[in-house]
């Protein structure tokens, strides 16, 4: 029988996310940033820090004050006072001299290093001994040693960790201006599928995409709106489609992987208004029946109905779609592999991209990649894997023993 | 000089753990689970499917009328009907008889198998001819497949993904019991440190370890409550302590490594109703200063206050008790570590473990781990950084390509 759709390779697929617009951006209070990303570069405006500080506790010095002391030859030092947190010192440490300071504590005038409090010894009230030499800058921050002034030190696109939130304290921004969450709709389909509050009669099973799909669009930093369940009926999926158009910035249709399903969501996709079928079938094992429908501005996708496809298609398909409508700089990810050693032999075919469940299971320093068998219907099988593993287009399969690198679902 | 306090060795700090409760469980809806901890076992109530499904568009047959069926010798069945979605059919497939079924289907009983619509071709009304043979078991998902009835499917303590989530959407869990977040308390302390909303005069800085003690936090999977600022008071900093206790199920005060501050939070973690100081320093470079104290049943930590050892130490030291109060089972948890070689040579020195924070590098399918220097004040250092690698305690450094382990902080 002759082929029923034309596949398009994984590359162009993700190379159609440059259609899609990014969301608009927000400006949110600093301490809802992390995991957010940064709408606009952020220039430092001051130095930091701008004023030099103490890291350790102990005495501000000159450091040339302290040249060739040790413990058989100390250095005397006078006292010229103590440096209060938090404030500019009022005096100022000559050759000779020393001003006691705490860990934070500000320079004062005259002073290039600190010797710490460990390598000194109190003589009397005005008076230390010092055991051991500093260089000038030691045991100090300098002026712009973190930031210098004017530094571009973060870029639109980046993802907010904790540190470059502190990074934004550090600079004072209250209210940072980041991609608001792009709002994902979830579609199920499937006239033997009920909602999981209702007991399925035999031929029907419990909506399982819908927890999944919410799941997996949540890891990715995305915020998801649920559907419901659409049976099979032309009108009715058309008009939850198109509610979910007017709500969301993506929408997923869920289910509908039998050929006959299949045809019916890509008849309703292309009923709607200025929609374009872009991507009916990917080559790409499991996952080849997903559909990508660019609809007015938006990306309405056709996703497998086995629920381990849908993982799948949504983890390398579906997700850097998302991470582009966030704003998410593409260039700027890293995205983490592991490196292990499959503990069998895998078959693959050449002509399409397969993805391979695997459990991780570390020995003796080393990590194995077990293979999860089972039909891409079985949500044990996720349940089981750690993450995946990508045999490329032309490769046959891999042998045991071969080194593999498994993106993890952890 | 003599050393100032007695450092414990990190898995003692961490066998401590065993000395805190975890916190309450709630019972939450399915669709905010992800990201949750289960608070007990689950065990599957029925079979999954517990009716034989299809698993492709085609026929749904016994396996034995296709025996031996080929293009140029193909099989002709009769067809007894066509099997509707979500309904248990009310036809028989008897030898040598077909019927009609799409995926998701529910097979009739006498069927075994399904043969794929593309090998095969409608003659007429009644019947189809059959290119390929199917074996008993192809092309459908058996009863119990999935999951058989009394298996024991999750288990307590086991972090709930998007595919456990469908798990129990499959098997109609509406509500879930899982572990409460853990409430953690953030006290910032130092006369120098001003809120980040105020422009700090000379001598004074903005709080940064608030930010990014939250994010980490917020990224371990619990709950931060910000104390904001205490100055270096002895009653102001015990009240606050004493309101975070009564609220939190940890608290973090932070701040306070100079050597003057840290007997300071020590003196005001002893005076607290029930305390005993359990870590009065850690061999950790760095974070040796930390403090770990039991209050009543809650932890309490003196954190260091310089950001890039209070983030490390959260990461490695009270990450893994926050892990255990929030119910993580601490043996299936499956730690991600990226295998990378070391690009130049980095000291380290026996009886303390030291962390170094790198920067990650792909050349030509080779993670190379650059190490960031700088101190550890320095919030742009760990900006910078990707990760951590660990030296051990009785390694002396690491040399140039040597092949590293590293802890992401992605």
């Amino acid at each position: 029988m002759k082929e029923f759709f034309k596949v398009t390779d994984l590359q162009t697929v993700l190379e159609y996310r440059a259609k899609f617009p990014q969301v608009k951006t927000e400006e949110i209070p600093l301490v809802e940033t992390v995991g957010r990303i940064l709408a606009h570069d952020v220039v430092a405006d001051d130095d930091l820090p701008d004023f030099p500080r103490a890291i350790v506790d102990g005495y501000a010095v000159k450091g040339a004050s302290t040249f060739g002391s040790s413990e058989g030859n100390p250095a005397y030092l006078t006292l010229s006072g103590s440096i209060a947190m938090g404030e500019s010192p009022e005096i100022a440490v000559g050759p000779g001299e020393a001003a006691q300071i705490a860990t934070g504590g500000m320079l004062p005038p005259g002073a290039d290093s600190v010797v710490m409090i460990e390598h000194t010894e109190a003589i009397d009230d005005t008076t230390i001994e010092v055991y051991r030499s500093v260089a000038p800058g030691q045991n100090m921050i300098a002026i712009g040693e973190d930031i210098k002034e004017q530094t571009r030190v973060l870029l639109k696109g980046q993802l907010i960790r904790p540190q470059e939130a502190g990074l934004l304290a550090a600079l004072g921004r209250q209210m940072v201006t980041v991609y608001q969450k792009p709002v994902i709709g979830v579609i199920s389909t499937g006239d033997e599928i009920v909602p999981i509050s209702k007991t399925p009669s035999r031929g029907q099973i419990r909506d399982i995409n819908t927890y999944t799909l919410a799941g997996l669009i949540q890891d990715a930093g995305a915020v998801a709106i649920s559907y419901g369940i659409v049976r099979d009926n032309f009108d009715t999926l058309f008009k939850k489609c198109k509610l979910a158009l007017e709500q969301c910035d993506m929408v997923l249709v869920s289910g509908g992987s039998s050929v006959g399903a299949r045809d019916f969501t890509v008849d309703v996709l292309s009923d709607l208004q200025d929609a374009k079928i872009l991507v009916h079938g990917i080559s790409i094992s499991p996952g080849k029946p997903t559909i990508l429908a660019k609809v007015q501005k938006k990306a309405v996708w056709g996703m497998p109905g086995h629920v381990v496809s849908a993982m799948i298609v949504f983890a390398r398909v579906v997700r850097p779609f998302v991470e582009h409508l966030s704003g998410q700089a593409a260039g700027q990810k890293k995205e983490i592999r592991l490196q292990a050693r499959l503990s069998r032999n895998v078959a693959s075919r050449q002509g399409r991209i397969d993805f391979i469940r695997v459990q991780l299971r570390p020995v003796e320093g080393q990590l194995w990649a077990d293979p999860v068998l089972g039909k891409s219907g079985l949500i044990s099988t996720m349940v089981k894997a750690d993450g995946l593993i990508e045999i490329d287009i032309n490769t046959e399969g891999l042998d045991k023993g071969a080194e593999v690198e498994v993106l993890p679902m952890l």
